[in-house]
């Protein structure tokens, strides 16, 4: 019989959603710019089915894709799930069969071998096409604007990496898809690889490394001459997956390095340079070099932020120190010491979900936009959640240092952001930025647009949706000259 | 810009929803019946565009048709607009052509003519079709699995009623369709039709006579020997529609009769009783005669219930007395009078949306569910609904007189529920009551389920939708052996 876990993972705000959606012509509120033309794309993990265990986590749902298509002062809005091997497998046996997040060990016997992907964590137009990816699996593709599912690909057979980031750059000067891989070879191993996409699609180049350790690399940072890679201990072991215990777990004591790998260099190139102390990192914000120095911007925490993916010494979860603060680590490639130059906190705020415009991703730049848990205000989701929940929108201008924050109200909480330029041509930061959010109390989600620079405002214009969404992942803004015709 | 009325048959439980959906499997909780093995249909209005109109009524949305299938004791949702003629033509254009409730003077120019049916009101399965029904329009014609719009019927050119009852009644010893129209020949007329169709989707028959006066005539009875009418005056006239005033409005000088008419006989035949005194009646429970003695059993009140078809006096709305009473009405076609012979309550409760085992509709019966307006607990809904909410669910056993009751919370509303036989073969009576029960503060819906003759012990299971449903109006539970293959 169908049902859903009673943990923290799927009640309340997380509980499943699953339903494939069409909905024209969306309920506009305030001012909803006429003249953008474009998509917003955005994932969130959603069980198709009850899953296997009763301690399944968030992380291990179904990729159920959301599209908001603006166009000519409308919105209209689908939603499909991506139709995964596991998806569909799963679908004709009319149940689950791919057991815990990331432990093929639990999985049913029938499906042993078989892509575990669930394309759940981030959706990205490139090359006409819409990439939904998860970093444990091959990239997955869709339809771009009738989200079909059209499967896994590996570029022709050129890819060798079985794995593709979740959080890939496109760097604007090339227009190249740059991404990596890891756990390449398989689940736990140390291999890993980054790769580059033509603007049309080909598989330009792959250089495959070694990381010092296993670990959940979820994001990393591309600048116009290096791929830049955190390694923090999120880590993992086969005894772990043996027992059935959660996948990741975080280790306090060992250390976090920075990887430095020249794009147009090999294997034997890249250089790890270790960081002052053990913290806690997930997202990026974005990344440049000056010559040899690479700055690389990413919210830090003293300490773990994912109380799912618990102490590996048994630690409990601290909650204050789980919340990271914008900081940027610098390295220099010239340098003959192993350690960072420099590691620096932006921002006053603790944040998380951070970006930019991302004309600007590899480049030199000013403007930040993120997740702030504004902890003078309830920051744990009405209900009561068992982690920080973002409260608040950000916006940090890295030139003067000054920070604006919209808070959502106690019954709400914000889904990532995503900066949308007012035009092609638009200087760096001028648009809007847009996000979900969501009212735990009336049970509603807004798609809400603010004026990018003035987010303190308030949203200047809201996309009405008839239901509240699940809590998403990643997601972003495609303009209309990138779509299918 | 899409934008919904601010008026109370757009706000709060009757926000639109508007969305397509599809979702396989839905979350139990308690106790489903395996062996249930059917759908049930039901219909809510819900504008695919935002009104012409700010004072728009509820009653003029389009069809949105939800589908609940069970079997092997799983439950999918599938939901389709009703592609009427109406909505594709306001698909094509982006945006509502036609304007208010039963007004087509206020349509735009260029759907002069076309047919304004929204297939809105109830849906019920026969013949293999799904029939999509507004009272003002053709039967619209779906697919009973896919929600496939198939288009208006007229049954192969037989039919010459314009209009096409939503509330149908299918004889149990025939398996005939029987329907009727008022209205027949064009709007605010008094034509009415009395018509039969076999089981195999074929007219047998067709009755044409004349209406004392015209009025919304939502509902009607059907017994053995008789198709039964009951003329109350919610009425209207050019004036009205000329001036763009509601359609309808409530007049409390006017006669009540009702109309008897032998189904095996001709237009000539039928007889028109006039009530005791002046009432407001919509949905019949069922009827069936003794004999000449034909019995009629429908709520009744004492004034208007719908206070969005205001008093045509300009009489205040009257909630109290807006309550209904299930009530016996009996005539004898015998009789040399031409009025009531008696009229009797048969509740204590105020009811409303009267349902039975529909294997005994034109018979004599035993048990009836009906929605009660508990008016010692709230019932205007939470956030203050301009009109009473049913807030609780009602068995009458009109054998004993006894009644049952479940309060569905202050927080909840309940939308009409439908018997569910346990099989074929089952006992009058013997099997489900299921209704969708909305709660308006989390903002979710679920189809309950509940023992027809133990209602009073609450849901033995609940089928849990991730979303609340707009307020609906009918619908029906089809056995499997219904539907197509």
């Amino acid at each position: 019989m169908a049902h859903y876990p009673n943990n923290p993972g799927f009640t309340y705000a997380l509980r499943p959603f699953r339903a494939e959606v069409d909905l024209q012509d969306l309920e506009l509120e305030g001012e909803v710019p006429g003249d953008l033309d474009g998509t917003f794309h955005r994932v969130m993990p959603d069980p198709q089915f009850s899953p296997m265990f009763e301690d399944d986590q968030f992380f291990n749902g179904d990729g159920m894709v959301s599209l908001f298509r603006f166009k000519d002062g409308k919105v209209d809005f689908k939603q499909r799930y991506a139709r995964t091997d596991k998806w569909e497998l799963e679908n004709e046996a009319g149940k689950a069969l791919f057991g815990a997040y990331r432990n093929p060990l639990t999985d049913d016997p029938s499906v042993k071998g078989k892509v575990r992907g669930t394309a759940n964590t981030n959706v990205i137009v490139h090359a006409g096409e819409l990439y939904a990816l998860k970093e444990d699996s091959p990239c997955f593709l869709m339809d771009p604007l009738t989200l079909e599912s059209k499967g896994y690909t590996d570029f022709g057979g050129k890819l060798k990496s079985q794995t593709f980031t979740a959080h890939p750059k496109i760097d604007p000067v090339t227009g190249n898809f740059c991404g990596f891989g890891y756990a390449t070879t398989g689940i736990l191993t140390t291999s890993m690889s980054y790769f580059e996409i033509s603007p049309t699609g080909e598989l330009i180049k792959e250089i495959e490394f070694e990381n010092p350790y296993y670990c959940m690399m979820h994001d990393f940072g591309v600048t116009e001459d290096y791929a830049v890679f955190p390694v923090v201990p999120i880590t993992s072991n086969w005894d772990r997956l043996e027992k059935n215990m959660p996948h990741f777990a975080f280790d306090t004591t060992m250390p976090v390095y920075l990887g430095v790998l020249p794009r147009n260099g090999e294997s034997k190139d890249i250089r790890f340079f270790k960081a002052p102390r053990n913290c806690f990192a997930s997202h990026v914000m974005n990344a440049f070099n000056d010559g040899t120095k690479v700055h690389f911007d990413i919210p830090v925490a003293p300490n773990n932020s994912f109380p799912f993916f618990p102490d590996i010494h048994g630690k409990p979860f601290n909650k204050e120190e789980s919340l990271g603060f914008l900081t940027r680590w610098t390295v220099d490639m010239a340098s003959n010491s192993d350690e960072f130059e420099k590691s620096e906190q932006l921002s006053q705020n603790p944040d998380e979900f951070p970006r930019i415009d991302e004309r600007y991703a590899t480049q030199p730049y000013r403007h930040g936009w993120e997740l702030v848990f504004d902890v003078t205000k309830p920051y744990d989701g009405p209900g009561g959640a068992f982690m920080a929940i973002p409260n608040t929108l950000g916006h940090t201008d890295l030139a003067t240092g000054k920070e604006k924050t919209w808070y959502a109200g106690s019954e709400s909480a914000i889904q990532e952001c995503c900066f949308v330029p007012r035009s092609a041509d638009a200087p760096e930061g001028d648009g809007y930025v847009i996000a979900l959010v969501d009212n735990h109390v009336s049970n509603y989600s807004d798609l809400c647009i603010w004026e990018a620079q003035h987010i303190d405002e308030g949203p200047i214009g809201r996309v009405k949706l008839p239901f509240r969404l699940r809590q998403g992942l990643h997601g972003n803004w495609a303009d209309a000259s990138k779509l299918p015709i």
